[in-house]
């Protein structure tokens, strides 16, 4: 659904401002409302987005061991700050290569990211769409949800400095290339793949590279023994649970912005319909995740729920403008069961994921990104699957060579001591909650 | 203040879209920005009442003790999702009676909401008033909002499932009924009572739900001894404090957007208006029960300045609009006065609330209903009595007929050893800070 | 940056309601759009901005010791309630002298503030600019914002009324008077002076009373001993750092709220590159800061990451339009550079900061206001210095006098055994996490 930036049209224009300039009556005056309002879109789903950062931080630290808190704190501000600058070096014109006229050419593979000038004049903006600044700023931070989504799953012990070279990696290189597939007008657009707000090409593209990363790294000394999955409760679920909410309200922008404009009356109508069925989706998921571990476990299970509405949330994001009020409730509820089932299932595969963010945002992804020729005319499911196929072994091969690019190198584990420890005080020397004992 | 929706005359307008397109001059084209305008207005207003339902459950998981902290916030997530998926099954149409025509009629007393069209052409769309998905995106959340009332009285001795269906039944019934009297044009808007954004209809029938609840459940063990009221303190102040702040911002929205329309120059003075006087009385409201405290107890007293906040807030929600800067002052003052004073009365009365929600949304949901006619005019103290006197009795009996039925059935409260044991390792098996032991 | 209200040319609007009234094509209307949008832009960048005080909150709730929390909560609450008040009975005409004809004139120096008659009229409106009362709004958020910043410094030893009195004379005298050289057309802005959203108005200002108030109430016990500094290491990390991505979130209205118009391409483009170099700055600021305490101190510092971010948001905050995105980036990355030296430079100076807010607001924001002319034509390095002297000194003098007066009457510091017991208990007998046991 998201279409290349207008920016060549934006130079068309610049390149006739006399034309514009020569109209001399009031009615002949371009509208520059749309314009406005679609800026104002990126500017207001940007910044919600960006909160969405918070979310995860909340989410991890509260989901990790007290321990590692202020490990995964530092992890959390490091890695959105390093995309803000990769994306900006690279990632946006990589992504988005038949732009880069307006940014000044670099050559081929790479090109900073320039704005448009101060107090731009309307014959030389892209009124057909937004400023390049407000999509700027809202493609970024899709950007670093992508990486947020690989830090939880890492957690409590991943050495910092790798990671978050990682992290460079991904936010600068591998998502801008997969995402041009589909949302810089490539293969995958050609060929009628359907990805709205990006299940597959964030969520799923963030839980690929944990996944890869969470191969190679091992479980967590303790997790699994004898053949049995050693709960590690997290350490505070408050902040799981303002995390979660953080991300849902955040998801409003998430989707609603992925629109893409908003100065018609279908544009801002359609907003609506996303945020109402993006509401939705969550709603199912939660309810969905906590009924079943109630039947299933006896007891409801909180942070099964959380990751609940989240599994909601991206199943919802592939697809969350056509399908009807019941459409994203039956799809959010699956999300919710996609959860509560592979959550065991991966530790099962004594595969560890912290906080479950490979249930959430790559099965939820898959799912999500399935889905939408249920609703979505001109989609099909094999597209569908071939696009995320072809996704996910990009970002899972290019994410597992960097990663055991890194173990070779530097590195990518502490030691078994500090890990015992905790990585706050041996990476760190400094406790999240220095005064209360633990239990 | 809140009217019908518009959807009759959008209904109109789809039956004559070829009269629409027969314009022939740019001139004669209908203005879209209002319709923009004010649907962006609900976009925005209703994400930041979706806030309000973390803002609840951060002040809640706060303010009971660390044993119920994972039921607490377990409860806020679930209620607001069950709210979601309720209003949309039954309350938004159930309180809309003259709209079905668009929902598509099932009958007169359910219709499952439906929303626009994708890409709704301008023709077709309300263009006075808004998109229905933007109108029922926002009025979701002050249903859910009354729901999120409820938990924080009923908390650390009510069972879940018990509270969930409670919960199911006031969504999707209760408040939409109530609601209906005044915004769905029934009996109380014809009177002429006024309740702008819902100092009675969201807040007080909200606290009157959780006093029915209080009064059937009774109160914690150990809470009233020999004549004298046990303090049992909240384990968490930041996290109230944290809620306090998320639930003021939302406000924001909760009265701004209930303004219904931002596409003119009064419309969006209006809002503007609206957002300073609700600034003003939250202001008033802390800084009142904060000098009170510390007159009466010679100490400053946090959780009531927070509390005097929240009913400050409440106080302005019946009338936010006409009221001058100083009138918000001295309307959210009185709302700060009211928590100091109703706190102990109803500690005498033995009626258990354990974070103050019967204050501050019941009794400063009185007041500030009472005092609309000092600013507005047209409206009448008698008019204002009877609406509120209507709304609380029919949710008072409404509820406690509902808690009765599931008292009997189910049983609605947890076991002596549970309680004492805390809610949070015997109905769900998880401790919210398991680390940390308690003093 | 920031101009006079346009009240005067409402004022005159106001008087020529007729010759409005008397076009009679729809042609000849004004467009009320610009209005709209305007007035949005403070709306959102107002509640934006409001949620800041919820950040420094959070901040300085995790930055201090688990004894003194309640205490830094309820300062925080009370301060921001105290700004409301005072920016409206004093402040904010006193910052706007020229418009005072709205307001009702009640002599030279004391006006209260007054919004427009519900219902404007666009004949009536200040069709240029946007409502008073989303002025208003906005305005009072800076305004508290200033003392948010006092808050920090002092915390942990002063005592809450002789802070409050303070806090009153900043929001309603001192910051008005100081802000109106420059926003109200004072004699800053005739010299030529540049400070876009108030790197030297508000945060070194700001920063500015708070020096003076340490310097008076001197260390805590214990704090500097035989020459070394001895860590008092914050309670809560994950609260700090909740409240740095909530104050990075603010700031996004903070900067870009101060464009002050939102209804041209130019203006709406505009603010879309303030959010994406204040967001720039932030990142810059983050990753300098955690790299520069990996090479000096051989452990990154989460911390100081955190202060870096901040200090990168003030440093962009006197010129966030001008510079480049790369501008951005060095700009804020010096604000991270400051932080790590300055911090270890006051503890030499035994200046006792708490929580950072001096080398962040005061030195960052020197940086900001001083880097301006490198990126904004029409300024010099001469002035920028000028500017920030005058306000620096006047400030610094005057809450240095209005300390001394305090500590002279009623005394600004706890006694020795209150401070050494923690405020929360001794002056007002509730702790923060009464369940969690001290280590």
């Amino acid at each position: 659904m998201r279409k290349l930036k207008l920016s060549l049209a934006a130079a068309g224009f610049a390149a006739l401002p006399g034309l514009a300039l020569a109209q001399d009556t009031a009615a002949a005056a371009p509208d520059i409302n749309p314009y406005i309002f679609t800026t104002l879109l990126f500017l207001i789903g940007g910044f919600l987005v960006f909160w969405m950062a918070a979310g995860f931080a909340m989410l991890e630290a509260g989901l990790v061991r007290s321990k590692n808190v202020t490990m995964q704190l530092t992890k959390n501000i490091a890695l959105f700050s390093i995309a803000a600058i990769m994306y900006w070096l690279i990632g946006f014109n990589l992504m988005y290569p038949g732009d880069w006229v307006i940014s000044g050419v670099m050559g081929p593979w790479f090109s900073v990211t320039s704005l448009e000038p101060v107090g731009l004049g309307a014959a030389d903006a892209s009124l057909d769409y937004a400023s390049v600044g407000s999509d700027f700023f809202f493609q970024l931070m899709f950007c670093a949800t992508t990486a947020s989504i690989v830090s939880g799953t890492l957690a409590e012990r991943i050495k910092l400095w790798p990671f978050l070279i990682f992290v460079a990696i991904l936010t600068g290189i591998i998502y801008p290339i997969e995402a041009s597939w589909q949302w810089g007008g490539g293969f995958l657009s050609e060929m009628g793949f359907s990805d709205f707000a990006g299940s597959t090409l964030v969520h799923a593209a963030g839980g690929f590279a944990a996944l890869a990363g969470a191969l190679i790294l091992g479980p967590r000394i303790g997790k699994y023994k004898d053949g049995k999955t050693i709960p590690m409760p997290g350490s505070n679920l408050a902040l799981a649970t303002l995390g979660t909410f953080i991300l849902w309200l955040g998801w409003f922008g998430f989707n609603g912005g992925s629109q893409l404009a908003m100065g018609t009356v279908g544009d801002v109508t359609d907003v609506s319909r996303i945020f109402a069925n993006t509401n939705m989706a969550a709603a199912a998921g939660a309810v969905t995740a906590l009924l079943l571990t109630q039947v299933m476990f006896k007891k409801p299970d909180l942070t099964m729920t959380l990751n609940g509405a989240l599994a909601g949330l991206v199943s919802i994001t592939a697809g969350p403008l056509d399908p009807s009020l019941f459409g994203a409730l039956w799809i959010g509820a699956v999300g919710g069961v996609i959860v509560v089932f592979v959550v065991p299932m991966l530790d099962k595969l004594k595969i560890d994921d912290v906080v479950g963010a490979i249930p959430v945002h790559l099965v939820a992804g898959f799912w999500g990104t399935f889905a939408v020729p249920f609703y979505t005319e001109g989609t099909s499911f094999v597209t569908q699957i071939i696009g995320f196929v072809a996704i996910g072994a990009f970002t899972f091969v290019v994410s597992g060579i960097v990663w055991l690019i890194l173990k070779a190198t530097m590195g990518i584990r502490v030691s078994e001591e500090d890990e015992i420890n905790g990585l706050d005080m041996s990476e760190l020397g400094m406790e999240a909650y220095p005064e209360f004992k633990a239990g």
